[in-house]
């Protein structure tokens, strides 16, 4: 059985053909232009899906969206990097291209990719936190989306972690997003480097062109004071949020992604190491999530849109 | 079909035969003397089950425990009120009644009852919470309870929102349960009588015999400046705990129970306004979820309980 995954990034557009294991056996992509207007890039996607279908016996065609989507309606309820309000995508490309289309929202389709052939494969439940520029994600329980009443549900990055605090792109003060994003990572990095003029973390940026994820856990490896405080700050927060994802949902597997996750045992040991600390029980709980890497990398999200057509 | 539900609190045992549409038939308490220990409590509870079973035809029976319990291993993993550490309940049970029960926590058992035929009827998916001494709850989507890997999923109480804030009983700082419940509510009361002598809700602690969740709500109903401030702060956190339920889970509805989900409207009304507005993408979103004061009251545990080995 073969499946047909696209992944509407903001950038690109990217298809595969993927069989029911999560193998991809054929791609293709082209860029978005998103700035044409929510038609010209559904007829984009079209061409990727009779590109791609051509010759091949698919059974089931997921698309993954950035954005609220609703896929019981058909339609992309706002995506604020499309800039679509109320897009009914699924009727565009069933016009097109005589397919109708399983709709999901892009890390949430991701996660769901991670969660059935990647990180998390065969865990009973899994919640994958990916940590770009914001903080996304997806939960995945017996094998299935938790989509929530409109699809909107899985929205980590927009759980109020410190009331008050920092204020988020969604307009809350205090989000995870605003504490635990690269983004928010770089941020910190800046704010240290302006307190110390001594630290390494400044001939560091220089090195990359850039204040970006890297420049903290860099200078924290060389031996840098500032460095040092810098990741230990951050995985606090990103250990606050990961603490509430465990009690609220215990899920078997956590798997990051993103930017920061690059870091890989750097960012991981020290989070397990916090987290087990703030599980509800812990003491007495005989299984423990297991906190890992994802393992799809850029491929999650056209695997998981497949996945989610099965 | 009827199923017998029982509901072991710290205080007494309850057991219930219901019908698959939750209407009770048949009821019976004693007391749990949780001090004899764990095997004296489970021959209480199989007597209560023999008793209850005796004469009818009894398809299933569930069984909800305060702690986190592990239905897979049929044991309470651990009850902080109970005073258990890994008991094999499900087996002591089998052994003296010759029924082989369903096992869950209280609380996400309780929800189970209001999702399934409480409050939350008919929906796609509900979070139950219960603004107790402590903040507890569950979440039922598609008909089915959230256990996560271990049964320890759903600590609702548990999930930080003000980093580094009030000591929570569980040992982290911030937690939900420090600023929503019951007890919190209390405390809030309390810190502000102490700042306004010139109060109402001195002579309102005074006629009720204690300072209580009800001070500050009659307080401001009553036209006090300080009560009303009390009230706002309670319902300013638990709209954040809310808002950030919402963006985990969207719910089709969100239930409240507890002592202070007796104030009906006085809490709900603030509650949906505030919630409304923190709301991720709220502007678009078609449907939002529902909030309402539960409908079982006492009996949802009993009732959820049975409806648990459905």
């Amino acid at each position: 059985m073969r499946y047909l995954g696209i992944d509407v990034g903001g950038t690109n557009l990217k298809g595969a053909v993927v069989t029911e294991n999560g193998e991809i056996l054929k791609e293709a992509s082209c860029p978005t232009h998103a700035d044409r207007g929510a038609d010209a890039v559904a007829d984009a996607i079209s061409t990727l899906i009779l590109d791609l279908t051509c010759g091949e016996e698919i059974v089931g065609v997921g698309v993954g969206c950035p954005g609220t989507v609703d896929d019981e309606r058909g339609e992309v309820i706002y995506s604020c990097n499309l800039n679509w309000i109320h897009y009914p995508l699924r009727e565009k490309l069933k016009e097109r291209t005589g397919y109708t289309v399983k709709l999901g929202n892009d890390a949430n389709v991701a996660a769901l990719g991670e969660a059935l052939v990647g990180a998390a494969k065969g865990a009973q439940s899994a919640v994958i936190l990916t940590l770009g520029t914001g903080v996304g994600g997806g939960v995945v329980i017996d094998g299935k989306l938790l989509q929530g009443y409109t699809g909107a549900a899985s929205e980590l990055g927009h759980m109020v972690i410190v009331d008050g605090g920092r204020k988020c792109g969604c307009g809350r003060m205090g989000c995870f997003e605003a504490y635990a994003s690269a983004e928010a990572l770089s941020r910190m990095t800046r704010e240290a480097m302006a307190q110390h003029p001594e630290s390494q973390m400044h001939r560091l940026a220089a090195d990359y062109g850039a204040v970006d994820g890297r420049v903290a856990f860099d200078a924290q490896a060389a031996g840098d004071a500032a460095g040092d405080a810098v990741v230990r700050q951050y995985i606090h927060y990103l250990a606050v949020g990961v603490a509430n994802i465990v009690n609220l949902f215990f899920p078997e597997v956590i798997a990051i992604s993103g930017g920061v996750a690059k870091q890989g045992e750097r960012l991981l040991a020290p989070l397990r190491q916090e987290v087990s600390a703030l599980e509800y029980g812990a003491a007495y709980t005989v299984k423990h999530p297991r906190i890992v890497g994802c393992t799809l990398g850029y491929q999650a999200g056209v695997i998981g849109a497949a996945l989610l057509a099965k």
